[in-house]
């Protein structure tokens, strides 16, 4: 049997009502009476119910966070950097995994919407404007993380995707590589055409030098390897002295099927990756990558969200974080 | 403006108890009524609120996970096996990050509490046995993973690390391996101690060789670096033939801090690691490891979640998995 409040208020010898403005408005009881509603509450076992003070207060306090890939360390990383900013203002965060999949996306958006949080950070995994309209309309925030969708009516924190490509570009050229093989995709994802993009243009504005795009159907380990490996079965004249790898997780594959293979980095084919994770810094050789701020843009979207949560009218803000080249060993020995 | 049940009811043409009973009782309204009330739902917008509803049943589907460490690959792993499990039966999972702070760990705890989850599975940081007893006597089911904290009152599911301090051990005997330095700690950890202790009684069995600790603070990439430039900095005649890295973050640690020494693995020092996480398998030299079956435990603690949900009454059972050793290159050449 769970304790109710006409239990503690029983035992405190006071009204339900006292009861509940001890909990919600405490300024309104006395110091001795508030202590024995207290006492009672301790001796009791009674937490107050959520559910109830949410039905009369419409939304709650916590968070709710749409995590687009769990596995992925660069996501981990802008949880960690929400969770921070929110530690300082006292909102739980209650994380939901869509693994890239739209229809969980979905399922969650509707539980995150029945719950009434108070706001909501999501990287869209498919199409989701009609579900966003409709947790807007019902009170709760909305900020969009590492993506623009339905950038007119939604707020974002995304990364300089096209300045990151340009980075590594631009690095690889300077430390004398001509042949760049680009190895990730698919292009239709908006990050993958801005990096693969900027780093045609820099290579054509250089004015020597060759990109070409070795396409994967996903973004991991597995992707690496085997582009790895399809590069290594080309004649030796034709084979790229650089690999540009869309992200962390495929620069390790593409490093450890080079490594076994024999090839030196990055004497033989220097790498980059994109993101600068933690385990890009871990690896056999460090690896160069382009650095995305993932801690400070969870931070910076949270902020955003708080700042919409006080005014649901704030005007839609689209905040661009810019990356940094952190060069290793994986391009110069 | 929120769309209420009587909005929903004056636009269908029914009693708001009609509409009520279509969405919680669907079986006592005649189809063409429920389709009426389901257009005019999708009409006005409106979703029905799961805290009107919570506060009538008492409890709510979802399931509750605290997570120990968002950043490790193995506690993804594991999410991801309750994930997999739960999708069967279409319960959302929420999760909650612990960081290995035990005070945001009560206090999602607590929040999972206010929120009446059906189900929490947890892998505790600190002394929760209290914060556990009350989500219980409130209907709440638990399960402990990857721990057994409160075993005479809390169903759980963990590894049998001294079986995987066995194998990985008697793996390092058997490749001739004599002079073993374990690195990682605190001892106080029971996981260490295990796996510790296992490491030691296989050599003193074998007769020959010996097991020393090489004790950190933390259990990551970084605790691995320097713990194997420790071992870097003993004379040629006291280093060890073999790692045994209390983690796989550790090993990654190791491997680099050996690989840039110009150390040979395995032929000077063999690896091994534990976890068997995605990045061992992805090191430029693939690492051997202790493969826990995190997807695993996670299926099994969800699966155990639900047989208390049914039976709130069940016995305490504590289901231990075996790990298995993967050897890859890291110790054999």
């Amino acid at each position: 049997m769970q304790a109710q409040v006409r239990d503690v208020a029983r035992l405190a010898g006071v009204s339900s009502g006292t009861v509940s403005n001890a909990l919600n408005h405490p300024e309104k009881v006395s110091p001795a009476t508030r202590e024995r509603v207290q006492q009672a509450i301790a001796e009791l076992g009674f937490v107050p119910n959520i559910a109830a003070r949410q039905l009369r207060r419409g939304t709650n306090d916590s968070i709710g966070m749409v995590v687009l890939d769990i596995a992925n360390p660069f996501f981990t990383a802008v949880a960690r950097g929400v969770e921070e900013r929110l530690a300082g203002v006292g909102r739980p965060l209650v994380m939901a995994h869509s693994g890239q999949d739209h229809e969980r996306e979905k399922a969650y958006l509707d539980l995150f919407a029945e719950q009434r949080l108070s706001g909501v950070l999501v990287t869209p995994a498919g199409q989701v404007l009609d579900r966003l309209r409709r947790l807007r309309d019902r009170g709760t925030a909305i900020v969009v993380v590492d993506r623009k969708t339905g950038a007119r009516e939604f707020s974002s924190v995304s990364v300089d995707d096209t300045l990151g490509g340009t980075l590594a570009t631009q690095h690889l050229l300077d430390v004398g590589r001509r042949r760049i093989a680009f190895l990730g995709g698919p292009e239709r994802l908006t990050q993958i055409k801005h990096r693969l993009g900027a780093a045609r243009r820099v290579v054509e504005q250089h004015g020597s030098g060759a990109v070409w795009h070795v396409d994967s159907p996903t973004l991991d380990v597995e992707a690496g390897r085997v582009g790895a490996a399809a590069l290594l079965d080309l004649p030796a004249a034709r084979r790229p002295d650089a690999i540009f790898a869309a992200n962390d997780l495929i620069a390790l594959g593409v490093l450890q099927t080079l490594t076994l293979a024999g090839v030196r980095v990055p004497d033989d084919i220097a790498i980059v990756g994109y993101d600068d994770n933690e385990f890009a810094a871990a690896a056999a050789i460090p690896l160069t990558s382009v650095r995305q701020p993932a801690v400070e843009m969870g931070a910076a979207a949270t902020g955003r969200l708080l700042e919409v949560i006080e005014d649901p009218h704030a005007k839609v803000e689209h905040i661009v974080l810019s990356p940094e080249l952190v060069v290793r060993r994986s391009t110069v020995a």
